[in-house]
């Protein structure tokens, strides 16, 4: 199975456009599954939940799905991206996943970090897993990296690859998502963005660094800071199916779920 | 308050070897609590849970308790260290903590690494926090980094410092504490050691790089891999009472814990 991830700048505001360069950019790509970064078509910064809510798209009824699973189709790839999703009154900091057969899952962001919280929604789903056939795929954005809880989740409801769009602005998750690849023995594909935002007077920098981090915790692709591209590893699912970390040591079954107290 | 690590070469199965080591390396020490390696007054194989046995002893009954708290009482610093203890018929691959007034605290090892299967009763306490007056302390042992459910059993329960003795021969541990300690707001201080030991046809590397880390991440000191260090750092325990990764992010009240499913 091959997977992969986009890392690029979205232009802030600008869906038409983002959406014609995110194919421009998998138009030809042979891949299985490619994830691309948080809110990649709309930008991170918005002025206020109205603005959110007017860049946001019922899933998967609104044009920006349309034009995934079109893409999707005719790359034959899978693709996981982050939007605002529009549900009822409701606007989530989504992640949504299309398959080439044109099946839709989303995921509603947990943990929203600082401002978004005047923005978005909360979650409502409890990391739901997605059995794509050959394989069974979570979804986390950004900031959920910091709970383990919540890939923890994903991956005992049998996740094999946990997709994690993200607009990453703090250092830890490059660490973070080793240690959840590691201590879960999942594959891991952080799709980051790169560039910065400004709105009044709040300007973030994103910082890159997408990776794809085996269960075994080895760095299969890492991109740079700054500049997009578009990586791909060739993996085997069925690695994150075994959960031992030594011959005797099975991750899960060693648990002591009769002394946590979480 | 200033915290420390000694990371040695421990003798196999001369306690008194080991004891007398560590009472020269310490004598003298200006800290308020020190950590040693796992297992650090026997050694770290055993060939039989009998000689594991023989080599352990009752907590705080014991001379090496008796040893270590006049060492404590003399250089005026708590310790913890590992060592197997004896409980009835059952032995504890077991961290224990004792202050320079004669307190003893005692944590036995949750998840068991490999042919410790064999050798250790699995730990029965639900990760115990030991209150020292001017800090909260909790202790895990080596192979319990894996697991993200026993350090948040620690946190969640007021732990400020996490002490950790290890005798670490995967690469995962160095990792996983940074995370340990971002995603917990605490201290994390990895007392790993050096050398190797051989017991018939098997030969265990360890591989050192003793570290402290700070709530943020940040690493205050690290050891080599291979030689014997102490090393001390200078922290402010109070910064692990602040949760707070960004102004409107508390990692601990974020948690969704109407939606984790572990």
């Amino acid at each position: 199975m091959r997977v992969g991830l986009l890392q690029f700048t979205p232009q802030p505001g600008d869906v038409r456009a983002n959406l014609n360069h995110i194919v421009r950019s998998l138009t030809g790509t042979s891949a299985d599954l490619i994830v691309l970064p948080e809110l990649c078509t709309t930008g991170y910064l918005f002025s206020s939940r109205d603005e959110a809510a007017k860049l946001s798209e019922p899933v998967p009824a609104g044009p920006t799905c349309a034009t995934m699973a079109a893409l999707s189709r005719d790359a034959k790839t899978a693709i996981v991206w982050g939007m605002p999703a529009l549900a009822g009154s409701r606007v989530f900091n989504a992640a949504v996943l299309v398959t080439p057969q044109g099946q839709f899952h989303v995921y509603h962001k947990a943990h929203l970090f600082v401002d978004e919280k005047d923005l978005f929604d909360r979650g409502d789903s409890p990391f739901p897993v997605f059995d794509l056939g050959p394989v069974k795929v979570g979804m986390l954005v950004c900031f959920d990296h910091f709970f383990p809880e919540a890939a923890r989740s994903l991956t005992l409801h049998g996740a094999q690859i946990v997709c994690h769009p993200s607009n990453l602005v703090l250092e830890y998750a490059h660490t973070n998502s080793v240690t959840r690849a590691v201590e879960n023995r999942v594959f891991w594909i952080l799709a980051n963005r790169t560039g910065s935002e400004t709105l009044g007077e709040k300007t973030l920098a994103f910082n890159g660094r997408s990776q794809i981090v085996a269960p075994d915790g080895r760095l299969l692709v890492r991109a740079s800071p700054n500049s997009e591209e578009l990586l791909v590893a060739d993996i085997d699912p069925a690695e994150a199916l075994d959960k031992k970390v030594t011959p005797r040591n099975d991750l899960f079954l060693d648990r002591r779920t009769d002394l946590y107290s979480i």
